[in-house]
């Protein structure tokens, strides 16, 4: 930028350095003695005791995100969140986050801080710092990030610990982000109230449960636990394949709130199929074992977001939905969820 | 796939989870007990004693190669080098990568697969392993990649502590890879020898100096490194700024061997402009403190890339370089880097 120019507005009136500066001073850190942060060839800090955990994730505008629905501090927020679930779903508590970025260089500089103000709110209330990433020129908006979390020894949740007769539990209501995302495609409501400002949250800025999964993981019930990414029925599969094990649910046993139903019933879409394959939720799936219920109730008990059960782990293959008038919903005839490659997200 | 179906050639083939668990059985790993590796929400290791160390990088189809010269192994490669260059410049060792990979339904699985076995090609001889990472759809190809690596408590090497006086080393032959991209930028030569072998290695397979970065972190006497890959007068100049510094460089001292003037004088490149403004050679660059130079000497002596003396940093601002025969270059009559978002590189 040549002085006298008006204060930047498009990535390139900054340039690669002076983005990342601002980065720095605006999101970046804290940085506390003995740590190197942004504006290094890479992140220092100390070893956590116990174990470290890592996970990384990337979003490409057009396949994760359309611009026309999301604002940029929406972007950021659910980039964030998406990750500090990965975390969640390790029973990890969240340490740093690392931020690569790919933009047009004619990309406005409100819509770029947007995206990491947008993480810097997500991040607060675990208290997850930013402390290194990447910037690049690109066609379009690509975000990656990898966040770091620590777990005590011995104590990480995984995917493939679950065992024929353990419980099945989620966090707080799945299926929402599919009706916000419902709500959106139909264009953004302006000053949305009741159901549809729920969905639209729980779409739009989901709260990734790091608190959950770190108390779950803590109490010794919890067999195997997954974040909801792809969808209930789908994460849920991931949980069962390692003993090719299959699950009965009960929709009885579901948490389909009354506002739930309505929201389903105005947007004209099937609330079990939103509960079972609606992804995107970032709740936790949790296998429970039956002789530790009570330590899991327990540690239940503190969830900000709660936990309900869904059925249990049975030894026989597939998948099948007790319906609440006593039919079964098997194999083909249920919803099916999300995956990358294979399938457009409808 | 349905049965009956002939080998999976594209990633459609496969679908999200089938090539992940491919990645897994052929690149992942080796997991240790107690850690998990690819297939859970995270990667999970054991904390190293003293710090870790954590970088990540993004690679955009267009931006970072293109594919016209790429071989897959060779972008592969190149992308887990630039990461570990990253290692390298804060004297971090290697302990494991993630790898976020955006690319369209219908890429080749043979060019998905190339790019994972170049990375892991490039991992060896480090050890460095693949622990995790994401995959997703877009319409470009871009990967993300992220390493973990670990220094001894209080000997990482950062960018700011060089001090005026301090001597100026760096490892290799900068401005080689420049000389691939303009040999490559003609047309990929076919079984290439001599100087043109060189040339592309150095541009398509570098070779990350991460021994060379722990040897000099830990003797003590180097107060600031940074790797090559905007350019060694850019890359200098972040080593400069904190303290409003300069440098003086003598092209004498600088190594330009007989082969690189001859690959520069056949590709009409000026020679001292690749070696000074080059870009993504991967090689360090070191300050070191004068009366701590026969402990660097000594290490030096283990660097399989060797170490050669350039200049040293002054008070005075500003670079200047005093040429062989006697003139200086100083300010706009420098060769200039590579800066993402304000300028194309050339």
């Amino acid at each position: 930028m040549k002085r006298g120019d008006p204060a930047p507005r498009i990535l390139r009136d900054l340039g690669e350095f002076g983005f990342i500066e601002r980065v720095r001073r605006r999101f970046g850190g804290p940085v506390r003695p003995g740590e190197i942060g942004i504006g290094d060839d890479g992140a220092v800090l100390p070893s956590p005791r116990g174990k470290v955990v890592l996970s990384t994730d990337l979003l490409v505008e057009g396949t994760h995100f359309d611009l026309r629905y999301f604002r940029p501090e929406e972007l950021g927020w659910r980039a964030l969140s998406a990750n500090l679930s990965d975390l969640a779903a390790m029973g990890a508590s969240p340490v740093c986050y690392l931020v690569a970025l790919a933009a047009p260089p004619g990309a406005p500089l409100r819509f770029l801080e947007g995206v990491f103000r947008g993480m810097a709110r997500a991040a607060r209330p675990s208290g997850i710092r930013l402390m290194g990433g990447d910037t690049c020129r690109g066609e379009k908006v690509v975000l990656s990030l990898t966040v770091m979390g620590k777990v005590s020894a011995g104590k990480a949740a995984t995917r493939d610990g679950a065992r024929p007769g353990d419980l099945l539990f989620v966090t707080g209501e799945p299926g929402w982000s599919r009706l916000g995302l419902r709500l959106l495609s139909g264009g953004r409501p302006r000053n949305p109230s009741g159901w549809r400002r729920e969905a639209m949250r729980r779409h739009l800025t989901p709260v990734a449960r790091w608190k959950e999964g770190a108390a779950a993981a803590k109490c010794g019930a919890v067999s195997a636990m997954i974040d909801l990414s792809d969808g209930l029925l789908q994460d849920l599969s991931h949980l069962l394949a390692p003993g090719r094990m299959g699950a009965v649910l009960d929709e009885k046993a579901f948490r389909l709130s009354a506002r739930f139903r309505k929201a389903a019933a105005e947007l004209k879409e099937d609330p079990l199929a939103a509960f079972l394959a609606g992804g995107e939720d970032y709740e936790l799936l949790m296998a429970v074992r039956p002789h530790r219920y009570h330590a899991f109730r327990n540690a239940a008990r503190t969830f900000p977001a709660g936990a309900f059960p869904i059925g249990v782990v049975t030894r026989r293959g597939g998948v099948r939905v007790r319906r609440a008038d006593g039919s079964w919903m098997t194999g083909a005839g249920l919803p099916r969820g999300f995956s990358h490659f294979t399938r457009r997200r409808d």
